[in-house]
């Protein structure tokens, strides 16, 4: 227990303890912070008391503007970190408890705050890792026997996304314009994208990483997997059609990706391990791994029309979902010996349940826009409308807690034609 | 004329004055510096004489560790900057040639310099933009009548690279492992690409850029493109052919992306502007420019092997054969409101003349192994082997003066299995 308030539907309890980078109206500067209850403790203000042997000697690593330098430190002291906040929280401990001018300084509520990127990412990469996701997009565009490409069982396939258009949740995302193809038999055609689309995926953080040349095996990938956010690859699925043969998707999702603020350790997902999807293909042994690296996420997505009182719940997804687990997609990224830094980004692609309900895209939830989807009280919705507000939220259940992820939202704006 | 000796084939007369980021052995801090004849100006030292009513404002520019700042300044600052380094440098100017002291600090022997990567590099974009080298490839994987895909003179096609394994001129290139397909009819296997290859492109470095939502149309595009280098984007045929349906080509091709080290400016470049490729099929107005924005820049490949006593030069192509110029593949790259970033790299793809002996890749050159390539004395190649040095060059040839990038070289390692 903490001595910070906790309520029992709190995605940030003494459990969870993720990081962020947050500022305030009267001091705009970045700095770190961990969520409890509905507080965040700012870090730089208790770093002094970060004494366990690997940090004692490093405390200024609280005093940075992200966590790249943390996240780059490994997993004793991701470890140790936890430790000593868990401590520090605790409401049997005193030394933060009770200094009521540390206190009011440590302490900001987190309505009062403003959230920002919690790491420099350098590269943002975006795997499809999703056996529903790709087998549903599979069928729609190529049919039921072709659904999966011939490789996507023995490769966790992912492509390189576009790391200067993540943003925080919350910034608007403009309404892209663009190429688009809408008849066979004529020329394409440049306007707003018709057909925009959210994508419900998590993504993680990575931390030491390797140098270029080298590789993290499947065995040592868990000391560089720092925690995990919720994400939304925005997808501009007419531009995407025209433009994605045969390099891939480009500006039909590079206009913007937006990810949730709290960054949740793998060391706080742990007790949420469940296990791993079984397959009917055997891989190759770079891939493989014994252990279930697979977590028990409850996931969900609604959307907010500009007319509508409340948002209405449009997928309800697990993240238990993937058939590839993040230890197999970052030893297939590095196997080549392509080079990972700490806060590179690495995107789990659409996670969608084998039932309708838990489509996590409006392409597979409108089936390619062949019907649609229920918003109540009459209001529906084939693709997103501009003014609609869209909202991924993501939590664990504990046995009376939970550990959450808050939520990564972010409003359609009309296009700038 | 400089009072620095240049000789006729430099490629770093006073016309010239490329960018670059050198340290050395004395002092490994990376500084900016400009090349001239043999020697690098480091303009940390000369900072104070850069008297322009913008720059001696912003002197300190010049004293950072690369150039994202002085790139994020712009079109005014840069035609400054160049001004004052041509005055600088003039023999008629005895500011800097007569102040022994000053002199002595401030230039830097190529021969000792260590080179660095010019810019922090946010995001790197390859294009796919020379009509011949996508017919080839297409004609070699689909057939003459399937060679270009129905989007190609449509639309500058690109996708996503790594920005992380982007690495400077003489940078060992390890052969990456990975998983490949040899067989139809058997499961892939896991081993060292056999399929190595180079390729012979151009990057370009952007400016100030757009935020996210905005864009940067054709016209205002050449305020945001600072200047070129080589670059040789790497490829393992074998790994990129197994994984690469349907998100594009990714490990095949993150392992490594090799610049030259010296930015050639714009200003530089303009007085060898050619004529735009003719086309065949109408384009959407954002993609119009009237102006002519190719260039006609020579370009060679050549490559040694480890018994061979020079390098044999395998392509001689010109940039001129880009179909997309660089103005259309910014407006594209920004249409739908992706930010561009001070430092992005944008790569031109591959550039191939018509004739064989202009192909920029050896998948090309040995028609997808089923000719070799002679490189003299015996030595014959199909794909790279290990230990083989390959070497890009460019200049634009002026009247009895180039205008050249240096080289982009890289070796190859074996692989590490």
């Amino acid at each position: 227990m903490s001595f910070v308030p906790v309520s029992v539907n709190s995605h940030f309890p003494l459990q969870n303890l993720p990081y962020g980078v947050f500022s305030t109206a009267s001091d705009p500067t970045p700095r770190l912070g961990v969520a409890i209850g509905d507080e965040i403790l700012s870090l730089k203000e208790v770093q002094h008391l970060f004494n366990g042997p690997i940090l004692s000697n490093a405390q200024g690593v609280f005093a940075e503007k992200n966590l790249n330098k943390f996240m780059s430190m490994g997993k004793d002291a991701w470890k140790e970190a936890r430790s000593s906040l868990q401590h520090m929280l605790s409401a049997n401990n005193h030394i933060l408890k009770d200094d009521h001018g540390l206190r009011g300084r440590a302490f900001v509520k987190q309505a009062d705050a403003i959230m920002h990127l919690p790491a420099d990412i350098g590269d943002y990469t975006d795997f499809y890792s999703s056996i529903h996701h790709a087998t549903n997009v599979g069928t729609m565009f190529r049919g039921k026997e072709n659904a999966l490409m011939p490789n996507w069982k023995h490769i966790p396939v992912g492509y390189h996304g576009r790391a200067s258009s993540v943003v925080i949740s919350r910034t608007p995302i403009r309404r892209p314009c663009g190429q688009t193809k809408p008849a066979d038999d004529k020329p394409p055609v440049y306007g707003p994208c018709r057909l925009l689309d959210f994508e419900l995926e998590m993504g993680f953080f990575v931390g030491p990483g390797n140098k270029l040349g080298d590789r993290i095996s499947v065995d040592q990938a868990e000391n560089h997997i720092f925690g995990m956010v919720l994400v939304n690859d925005w997808s501009a699925r007419d531009i995407q059609k025209w433009e994605y043969v045969p390099l891939g998707p480009f500006l039909g999702k590079n206009f913007g990706t937006s990810i949730s603020p709290w960054v949740v350790t793998m060391d706080a997902l742990k007790p949420f391990v469940t296990s791993n999807m079984k397959r009917d293909v055997e891989i190759l042994p770079y891939l493989k791994h014994d252990d279930d690296y697979n977590f028990d996420i409850n996931l969900s997505v609604s959307v907010q029309g500009e007319n509508m009182v409340e948002p209405a719940v449009v997928c309800e997804s697990n993240f238990k979902h993937m058939y590839w687990t993040m230890k197999q997609q970052l030893a297939h990224h590095t196997v080549n010996g392509c080079n990972a830094k700490p806060g590179d980004l690495y995107g789990s692609g659409t996670i969608s349940g084998e039932e309708q309900k838990s489509f996590g895209s409006m392409l597979e939830l409108c089936w390619k826009g062949t019907r649609e989807v229920n918003l109540g009280n009459g209001n529906v919705r084939k693709f997103l409308k501009d003014g609609d507000n869209v909202i991924l939220s993501g939590y664990c259940q504990g046995n009376s807690f939970r550990v959450g992820f808050g939520t990564c939202e972010g409003k359609v704006l009309p296009a700038n034609i």
